[in-house]
């Protein structure tokens, strides 16, 4: 069986195991206290290059998006965000089961766009009836989105100035980050991302790690008692060193680009694969999740030898369809798609 | 000053004030178990037919949405409703505060349709991702809409048998259900509300009460607990007579449709008067709100003699507003609207 | 049948009715803007010397209790309060159900003591597990207590001083205030109160009115958007002249402090019969509500003509009753009430 | 340095290490559904003896607490508890924030006694106020407790009938149920905590792994929709295999029990050595947790070379301080703390 369905199919990437076997034996402090954890945050901050950043390691992405939020809306305040963003669609209601509302605007293959940000924030200040609704609290966009494609440079930029105009903070979830910053088609980098947003994290879960999301409050603005609210969110590792020493290793000679790199790399192979067997690509996702447009029939041939992921109806007799790569994506597990896929055209 | 922003802009109406005055001096026992309170309920249930019906007074709209729909549903489920819904747009998101999304879909002049109710829950059941979303968990409509529309019986029907067979509540949100239940264009009645939904409740604050809102749930079916449900959500009056008293004489001698009936009668003047000056409808609400399109200068001029909402952009020159009758809007003020108007238009 | 079971058994104050039946064709506009209920404010301030206060109508206490100490708790702080406090006990969870603990300490006599709050405070600022627990956020005491005791003024502002030593809001519950600064035991004023906490609210429903508390925010330091928060809460009455036109009348001519005055004096007359009939005071109670122990044989007797309060066992053979009078006790209630007693004495 | 703080200072046991290791290269699918989780889910339910038993696997104790007990408790419900119990004193109000009450009732050496919960549940039925007051809707206690102290098999026989005869649910913490299950004071075996309660979990992180608590409900009692229930919490691991690994591995040849029982042995002997040189146990806890009343002076030296918890003032000049054991604890260490100990004395 081939498995191109998601980035955590697998286990770590052999240098976080080979870390995780090395330091086993050694006797820490709890919470994130050991000193794996700590090494991670100042090689976080250093890649960063925001000294003075606080951050935390916690477990999964939805719980990072409920903590972080929950921390920073206030009262009656709600999230904006594209209407396929993560927490609006994937998250069960993660958001609003801490007492806020997700206020969802049209995507833009994926994107929120400045304008409608700053459209809907301005409307609400100008809205007679502001009182008696829900207060755009803060922004929240996926840095690479749900649909793999990317925000330019300039329209973080633009986002991010729209935030600071109208007061509000700018939320990055990176849960998959270094496909974001790797990818040939992006002018974004680590340290750009955190001068443009109020908070963001680094995806480890989906980039090579078992488990771990690493939140960065860039100017050091952490909400006060984070470490509480984590531990009231349940997000708390009493062994903290899990996360630790994997972050530790992930920002150590640049491992985690490196990770990203290969994964972006092989998606752009499976998408020559794909193109050049005739499958029409769904957009134009240039990071680690490719989008097909596949006829019915195909799939169910398909499914027989590859595991991959039904993403939505098309149109009566197609499917879109998501592949996805990994560290772990070789060069023949690519070149047996491309086989099955022969196989089923011939 | 003319004014026609609310049917909450007058006291109450003048029996309830007298039952009010006469009763003032007996002692009740308190929470709701006081005899007026007891009476009302007892005349609400047979207005509706429902002899095992439970009834509960509470005080405000969005009070008794958020206590009601928080009541009814499970975890990691949400509320559906049509997206000009009150609950989604009014509430300052009392929802949501109690960990619960409102799942918005596309009104048709205020209405939610059978047919997207039925899709949407259709497609979530469908859904292979559906355990990571918020279950649609109940249906929600206003009756009349927020725009002042109204379901058919034929429609009430058509979405209450969609509820059922996908095993959801379905809750009426009557805050305005005596203008619903009286307009000309109805074809509705307060036993049809009953048989066709499993909870709704009878709007006392805009129907001629200075507050009250009447919860009915027809077959004896309200939440285990639900008198602590009401105290835990600051909702329940100790002098639970104020409710009480009021409801028993809106529901003696069918007071309550008479206030409404008259309201929507007036409605309909104003609307008359508009038109024939020249001002054109929103929409074609048969109830005691009434939208029209207004050129931005004459709102202006308008504003010195009259107070009336500013609903929302119509186009550049224009603005949509809202004018609302209620048991106290007068021949004479109606009159003197019309004054106003051509005044301007000379 | 004689009512003693409660101060909120009979309607409002005539003064309050008259002036509601009065201003009652006027037309104004909603939710707390009309100009009752903007005078009502104004006489607040005055007669509270706070010109710069923030005053918000609510409509009762568990309500009123919920939203503001939601409002000013932060994310894990919870509220510290005697181990009686009205939302320890009686609120059925409204202050939980908002996300925050109630943290309780050992009544005296209903009172939070000063010293106990500064140990509560300084053993949690020692705790080296602190960041694991609930952060004691703001302390909330009653005036009067639940068991009808008093804070005297150097007690108030031992409280005051500690929270402010520990910088935590103090919140004082008010549902029968008027009671406490009208016993001949209090050294207290509406003034003192004032100045001696951080939010405070005047019970009107337990003193007078139909429904009604005014939250005040002495220093004009209400949470940003309280007046969203409140209508989050389902807390905003369409009508705000309900509690504007009482609230008015309440504080025009000293009326609140006269009703409450009445109340006392007449519960002083009731101690006096229970007492020289034999019957043993639970405590010390200087206002409304007084508390008595009673043989158990002598209840079921006393309950074919009496209405009151079974308030908990004390031993084996008797019960603790409590006893409440209000602004509508009258000398003959209190004189066949003594001849009930003397009746079941014979 | 000596490390005695905790039993999660450590890594993974190596049989659990080596499996990650071995396991690591194979795809799988996520969220739980990864044949390791599946295998996990079968030892388990094979080791309580409930073919039928719904298991799930989470990350850590906190987030299993609030999870399962909000997912059980219904509106206006509380969960009863020792004041001593982890969810009332060191989750952060993770309970509370789900909006539900802790109710703390007095321990004894940090049980929670049948009698106690019997009056509780007894005197709330007869509490004619009862509909103003949180309910107790179920039952919370730690098997170990938080001091190290068992329950009986017929104290637990005694709290359970305690809740049948209730109708309330019964919860065990079991964050260190091995050390209970494996202590010689023991007379409780796995299915006997099984058939002795509705749901329990299997602590993970503090016997031998490096995260991860499993969930089990023995009767395939589960709340509906409990998979998204956990995902809405931010409880749901994308790479389930973490914690399905070490479960599998964990109910492989006895090796959960293993861990535990050296972890006793080592705890026995830390008390000998304690004792013999003169210091005082503060309880008679038969399992991995040891608590002993020490000099302050003799703590500061200690801290020198010896890593423990202080857990609390004893007295002015002692301090109660907690030393723990685990899978980890080699004689070695326990050699070298007793010439620590000797080293002060002398």
């Amino acid at each position: 069986m081939l498995y191109f369905d998601t980035d955590y199919n697998n286990g770590l990437h052999p240098l976080l195991l080979q870390r995780l076997s090395e330091t086993n034996d050694q006797r820490t402090i709890g919470y994130g206290f050991d000193e794996f954890s700590i090494k991670a945050k100042q090689k976080i901050r250093e890649a960063c290059e925001c000294p003075g950043a606080d951050v935390f390691l916690l477990t999964g992405g939805t719980q990072t998006n409920s903590t972080v939020i929950s921390s920073l809306l206030h009262a009656v305040e709600g999230v904006v965000c594209a209407d396929t963003g993560h927490i609006n669609v994937h998250e069960a209601g993660a958001v609003e089961y801490t007492g806020h509302k997700v206020i969802a605007l049209p995507n833009h293959d994926g994107r929120l766009k400045a304008e409608d940000l700053d459209r809907c924030l301005t409307e609400f200040a100008a809205d007679p009836t502001a009182d008696h609704c829900v207060r755009p609290g803060m922004a929240y966009i996926s840095f690479p989105t749900e649909v793999g494609t990317l925000y330019s440079a300039s329209e973080l930029d633009a986002l991010y100035q729209t935030c600071q105009k109208h007061q509000i903070p700018l939320f990055i979830d990176g849960a998959r980050m270094g496909y974001g910053l790797t990818s040939d088609a992006s002018d974004v980098t680590l340290p750009y991302i955190a001068r443009h947003c109020d908070v963001f994290y680094i995806g480890g879960t989906k980039v090579g790690a078992l488990c771990g999301e690493a939140v960065v409050f860039p100017q050091g603005n952490a909400p006060r008692h984070f470490f509480s609210i984590i531990k009231q969110h349940g997000a708390l590792l009493a062994k903290g060193r899990l996360t630790g020493v994997q972050f530790d290793a992930l920002f150590t000679d640049g491992l985690y680009l490196k990770i990203a790199r290969h994964a972006n790399q092989q998606a752009k192979r499976l998408r020559d694969i794909m193109t050049r067997n005739g499958l029409r690509p769904y957009n134009d996702s240039p990071t680690n999740q490719q989008f097909f447009i596949i006829p019915n029939e195909m799939i169910k041939k398909m499914e027989q030898d590859v595991v991959f992921e039904t993403w939505g109806c098309y149109d009566e007799e197609h499917t879109t369809c998501r592949f996805v790569t990994s560290w772990a994506t070789t060069d023949d597990e690519l070149g047996a798609l491309e086989k099955v896929i022969r196989g089923i055209g011939s």
